[in-house]
């Protein structure tokens, strides 16, 4: 089982405007009508894990635009639209219980998505891979990607492209140290 | 003139430790034993403004590693070591005083160095180049390079350079529109 983050950020680090707002990447150009590598990654993983913010921010959207299961981390959410059932399940508990649940279900490659929810993960170092789009702004204020944590967390750069002269994309795994072996494992 | 900023951070966008150590830095791999691109932008400046901070954080090192003449920024220092008086001059005011100074000794490319002065800088919108060189990991916490700004400010993305295999170095230059022709300056 893995867990990945894949996300935009300013150059200082924010995911959206303190209200949310996320027009700053909407607005962004993109010539090439691409989807900036979205569609392989989505390839990569089986289903998404969100918080109940995001969901919100996605219902908004003019259209649904997950092709695998989503799954909603909420305590309080109690019912998704009729439209979205077959689709989208509210899950609860804390995240060793919420892997669990979702290992059961078969689940290995799991997308984690929302600024709470991934500041969370990370806490735990649960997240295996990090995918962070920067663009070319310094946004000033926001939600911030990330928070303090207690300890550092080492990753290993995997690689890095230029997406239409100025996203650049990094893709980064976390690296730990086997207990017995002392040994890297990637 | 043009300032610019030339500095390494973590994935989260830490410049030092909570106490300024910068031993995450130096601890790092460089088989290729280069300097990452540092004397070719030495190259392109003629001076360095830095913040007393910044200054106290040099002087601990074995030897002074600047060939352009330095400029420390601060209203409480008195006087720098004998040995290198020559090579460091304290200066007073501010920003727009500073810069008037300095233009009068006609320096025209300016390296902005220190968390505290960067910050300053980008406040007052007067950083024309950023270089960011990120390091493959979450520091957790300490002192961040950016700070919460009144306004935005976009950046062109000029180049992205992979170093080592791990480090990402990214170049972005300050797009302003000019109030006159609407147009974009870079």
């Amino acid at each position: 089982m893995a867990n990945y983050v894949y996300i935009a950020t300013s150059l200082d680090g924010f995911i959206a405007t303190p209200d949310g707002g996320i027009e700053w990447l909407e607005d962004a150009p993109n010539p090439s009508g691409g989807d900036f590598g979205f569609s392989e990654f989505i390839s990569r993983v089986d289903a998404l894990l969100m918080g109940r913010n995001t969901f919100e921010k996605v219902l908004s959207f003019d259209q649904w635009p997950y092709s695998i299961p989503v799954y909603v981390l909420s305590n309080t959410l109690k019912s998704v639209p009729d439209e979205l059932k077959e689709r989208v399940e509210i899950i609860t508990g804390n995240l060793s219980v919420v892997l669990s649940k979702l290992s059961s279900k078969n689940h290995k490659d799991l997308y984690i998505d929302g600024g709470k929810l991934i500041r969370s993960f990370l806490q735990e170092d649960l997240i295996d891979e990090l995918i962070i789009t920067r663009f070319p702004k310094l946004l000033g204020k926001g939600i911030p990607l990330f928070e303090d944590l207690n300890e550092s967390l080492e990753f290993k750069h995997v690689e890095t492209e230029v997406i239409e002269d100025y996203l650049v994309k990094s893709r980064y795994r976390r690296t730990k140290r086997c207990a017995a072996a002392g040994q890297l494992r990637f």
